[in-house]
């Protein structure tokens, strides 16, 4: 089969066409039907999806929008990506969707390839394993499992488990149930299962009333923009940071058993650290011997122009282990150490362990990022339109601050005096654009976002500005 | 369009048909290569899901056994299910596919009617909310968040977060991040996610050297059989459960938010309680306020010939979460107090809210479930079945014991000296058939296992146990 590339330009309309309220009459009919059932507290407009195509959101009162959001960051390539809509149309995708596996007891004959041509694929390199999930949170957590079995097995060695671990872990008592934590950074978002949300940082309701474990936060490191302007001090700031993580490592009431960090802190605000910060957060943890985690649910599958977001950091080898979500449209783990491996079956493992109908999506995915260039689109296109961003501030110099993700791709946030108010504006000029942080706005656009998207972009935030 | 009930018998092969060891060498070759980039060592064979079809799984060396495990509990309505390849193949499941929503900010306007006429026409009776995961172990995780919510809610009254509050959550420290605990039982299975595995009791490789929430378990009441013999000796023992269960609630060192239980325990042993033990459990929940969560992961849809196992308890209310999974091929729960939906918007929340291409197929599920009045089949089979294996019994007593399961459909189980062997010979003998505790074997066949299927069954376990 030939693979050309989409035309999108052809299939999109040419601009937003907005002729409501945002949201309208009939996506507040809707909603107001869906809470009768279903929490709709938090719907921004109800869509029609049928009518969406790719960088272009249509909501239900057939308003036409430029989608910089992207499902949170989670729409690869596009609404309605014809290429997508032939995998979920495949012969092998009707049989993944009807017969779904236990998938370690009974895989389908068809697995190993489908990981080894597809999901391996997209996997950081030098990490050769993949543990399949369903959600960012799960990823993350089984991340942790793994983690803190790998730090007790290293302790053990090869003795097999006592009787008084095998009693006392069903009481959920020490020593079969250790107390061992999981490093986290300050305004970190690592998802909200009741172990992802200890380790999360980034607000109040993310956690008010839920029981936690008592694991500690590093700061990370503020950085002053532009960042050419504030070397020394940012330098400064990196290093009291790292010097914070030693300190906990070395005296927190429980063992460390991991580091997880964001290449992006997301969900937070859009916070960078240099290549220097990372390696040396990974030297600390090779020091103490402990697991260093980069979630990547958020960066990864090319949203900075790189697969992944930690290979802006220049590391000498991987980090133990990646975590991946969103724009996978499936989610799970990579690794390669041996020993991240439990030692026993049947210790990482649950009913379905993922769903394989998500992860044959997710090959087309990564079919669809290779075949059409889209990390070199994506790295290309954010330089532009970073660019543009830059000029915008400085002619609002006090609603564009801290202008940052140069370099990263489409990945670009600034701070804004009300970002509540910039986005509701951006949406009834045809922009869907989101916050983070408490004072931020983020873009999150498709790895599909052209250099034909930026004007449109440009001059609605201009005149949401003005 | 008409519906005409699936002719299974002219679809399936007469008898199962096994010409190699199981795993055969093709199982073996296959689960070798997987192994390289996935866990495979809990791999029992490796299957060919296009030629499966109805009750029988096809294996990659071109055995075919007859599935009583349907994939730990898993698949409904059988491989290949024409309605469920039609519903597979709709427009509507190929949007759902390809433009995954963050449900919770803008679901499609399609989602309240998908509700409304697909997963509420399952909900429990009197529970009329529903909110979506993807597992069985994230259902009742987020059971949980909503119950110690709910629980700080009735404390915290309309007072709103304090500043001590808001910046202690952020520290995981108390009053914001409060220690308040679930109650579970002996030999319990509530999924593998940290909360959750708090809550399981069944096996320490569950379980080993995960950090878990220092939560109380309750004995649950170990019945003698034949129940109809040793009633008076069984009565006692379910009340010496429930005694101890409000002796928990009254001493903990937590408060006790919630009890979390599954109709039958699983996992565990297919442990059984009767009626009066869930009544008064019930009982004791209200008189203390805090909730009751009946697990249904593995009970629910059908299984014991009701569509929720709980129905077998004849409560006077329903139980205040319903939680849900495998055979749903979704996963979330019910619910219906308006308190346990949280007091603002985002609490309860996450990028995608469960997947709504499964729960398309969840609704196909429970069409098929109604349309061939699959419980009333279940429950008429089951009661064949249990006769027939009664018989078995009684030519095996010593290795057929504790048959339990009478009146619960097909959701029968008995206890063998041998299990892993007798599964194992099964399995050579063309039956695909599990285990669970630590000496039972378990049945769990599809919903559209029918009577003929059961000489097949039990001539294979009697050529097994001879």
């Amino acid at each position: 089969m030939t693979f050309s590339k989409i035309d999108w330009a052809a299939k999109e309309p040419k601009a937003p066409e907005v002729h409501t309220a945002i949201p309208g009459p009939e996506s507040k009919n809707i909603q107001s039907q869906l809470d009768g059932v279903f929490d709709a507290r938090a719907v921004q407009f109800v869509v029609d999806y049928e009518k969406s195509i790719g960088n272009y959101i249509v909501d239900a009162d057939g308003n036409t929008l430029l989608d910089v959001y992207s499902q949170i960051a989670s729409i690869p390539v596009g609404y309605n990506n014809p290429n997508l809509i032939a995998a979920a149309q495949s012969p092998d995708m009707v049989t993944a969707l009807v017969n779904r596996p236990a998938i370690g007891n009974f895989p389908s004959s068809k697995w190993a390839q489908q990981l080894k041509n597809g999901l391996l694929r997209a996997a950081p390199k030098g990490l050769n394993q993949v543990f399949t999930a369903q959600s960012g949170s799960e990823a993350n957590e089984l991340a942790y499992k793994a983690a803190f079995m790998y730090y007790r097995r290293k302790q053990r060695g090869d003795a097999d488990w006592s009787e008084e671990e095998m009693s006392s872990v069903m009481r959920n008592q020490y020593p079969g149930s250790p107390d061992l934590a999981i490093l986290s950074f300050k305004d970190s978002f690592h998802g909200r299962g009741f172990a992802s949300l200890s380790t999360t940082r980034s607000k109040p309701v993310h956690k008010m009333d839920i029981p936690s474990f008592k694991w500690p936060q590093a700061s990370f490191p503020h950085l002053k923009y532009p960042l050419e302007q504030h070397k020394a001090e940012n330098d400064a700031e990196e290093q009291r940071c790292l010097k914070e993580v030693e300190t906990i490592i070395e005296h927190w009431h429980s063992p460390v058993a991991a580091v997880i960090i964001e290449p992006i802190q997301s969900e937070g605000g859009d916070n960078h650290a240099s290549p220097a910060f990372f390696q040396g957060l990974q030297a600390i943890t090779k020091k103490y011997g402990i697991l260093l985690i980069a979630d990547e649910v958020q960066t990864g599958f090319g949203a900075t122009g790189k697969f992944w977001g930690y290979e802006h950091w220049e590391l000498p080898s991987p980090p133990d282990m990646v975590t991946f979500s969103k724009k996978a449209q499936t989610a799970g783990y990579f690794f390669s150490d041996s020993l991240i491996r439990p030692d026993k079956a049947y210790r990482q493992f649950n009913t379905w362990i993922g769903d394989p109908a998500r992860v044959l999506f997710c090959n087309a995915i990564i079919d669809e990022i290779e075949r059409s260039n889209l990390l070199e689109q994506c790295s290309r296109v954010g330089d532009a339109l970073y660019s543009e961003l830059a000029k915008l501030a400085d002619k609002y110099p006090t609603k564009i601050q801290n202008l940052r993700g140069k370099g990263k791709g489409t990945y670009i946030a600034f701070d804004t005096p009300s970002p509540a108010d910039l986005t509701k504006k951006a949406k009834t000029l045809g922009i869907n654009i989101g916050m983070c942080g408490t004072n931020t706005v983020r873009l999150r656009p498709m790895l599909i976002f052209e250099e034909r998207h930026i004007p449109t972009l440009i001059t609605a935030l201009d005149k949401a500005l003005a």
